[in-house]
């Protein structure tokens, strides 16, 4: 074995810590606030790094990038998306179909770049450290990957949006990815007039946002009281203008 | 629509990003290096809203966090990690098989805390918006949770594992979670006696981290040449030492 260096800069100060949790509570779908500002080489390769350094079942690194930025294809993937779309809008009831349809989901043609973050099941071979028991865990490290290069590109005053009603088959068709490889992520990336304080489909009343407290159970499902736990529960509720602290 | 702010403090400074960045490229899946020392409760509290303001398709926010202290709970998840690590090392070849079995892939029983984060597929109804076309979706936002966690738990001192050699049906009955609720990671979470400055599996010479320019196509995939795009790569390779920033 290698020799294993430590890190040396091993604590982090409070405002190191509040800089991430600003990212994160800042970090916002994006569908219609982008603008055509091209994105420099220095930050997209900043943005791809952290990405890269996502944590990956038995370290196999999955994911690939395909940056589009051409007109051609981004069209051809906003039609699949249109295809798409039109279907969900049908799934829905009366009233939520007609909300649906008002709401901007996608900024494909707007943003300036377009990522599509995959994942090759057979790379590092069949059988992979982690993988043999649940076999989605590689699937999961490209979710990570997807959401480092989030995070990294709200610290970049980047948006981020994320297109999920789209065909994966669609989706292959339109970048000639391999049948075998998942595209597991097509962002829009760009640059943004604002970004909103909350998600939009909370403004939008869509969905509230579930109380944290309501979410925590104790060394077994559905058992959320415990006296051991209580003082927990009364810290996140005293807590709950936490995430809020840039409002 | 209800009325929609904009965030105020949209840009980030060069310190706020190094911060960002020093989380992503010094977290670490931590198996052997927990220390017993209790996590305060406003420590955890602050990491869970983290996770809980991931990005969820539909705004659904399908996760839970069952908190596990109980040794017996834990010995439970123990023994089911036993069982899978051992139909595990027989899947390699012998030369693998020999290696895999020295590496520490746990650390259960050592960390204070585990959390088990779930996702619940029945959250919010049958019909999920952007969970229409791709049905994995609502995995994939538990995952983003996941990454929150992790990296909020770095920014505090904490070291997590992600424990992935479980059978989903013994995590389940270990931890009393119904059938249709899928439990997306096993985490032991705990302060540690330091972090490695690379992943473990990269300094045991079980695999190298793959050069992130071999990684990235433009507009279709395999295409890695292109005139237009020549630029980035050449950026990407003067930023090869980027992520190596806090050796």
């Amino acid at each position: 074995m290698k020799e294993q260096k430590q890190q040396q800069d091993i604590f982090f100060s409070d405002k190191e810590r509040q800089a991430l949790y600003k990212t994160i509570f800042n970090r916002r779908d994006v569908r219609g606030q982008f603008k055509s500002d091209p994105i420099p080489d220095d930050v997209l390769s900043r943005v791809l790094y952290a990405s890269h350094h996502a944590p990956s079942v038995g370290f196999m690194q999955p994911w690939n990038y395909i940056i589009v930025k051409s007109n051609v294809v981004k069209q051809k993937v906003h039609s699949a998306f249109r295809k798409a779309h039109e279907q969900a809008a049908n799934m829905f009831d009366k009233e939520r179909a007609t909300t649906y349809r008002t709401l901007k989901l996608e900024g494909i043609i707007e943003s300036p770049i377009n990522i599509c973050i995959t994942c090759d099941r057979t790379r590092t071979g069949p059988v992979v450290l982690g993988r043999t028991a649940i076999d989605t865990m590689d699937l999961y490290s490209s979710v990570c990957a997807v959401q480092n290069l989030w995070l990294a590109a709200r610290a970049e005053g980047l948006g981020v949006g994320w297109v999920s009603i789209l065909s994966e088959e669609a989706l292959q068709k339109a970048l000639a990815i391999p049948k075998e490889i998942i595209p597991i992520a097509y962002l829009c990336i760009g640059y943004v007039s604002h970004f909103y304080q909350k998600p939009e489909l909370e403004s939008a009343g869509w969905l509230d946002r579930v109380p944290l407290e309501d979410l925590i159970y104790f060394d077994q499902w559905e058992n959320s009281k415990s006296s051991n736990t209580a003082p927990l529960i009364a810290q996140i509720k005293k807590d709950s203008d936490f995430p809020h602290a840039n409002d």
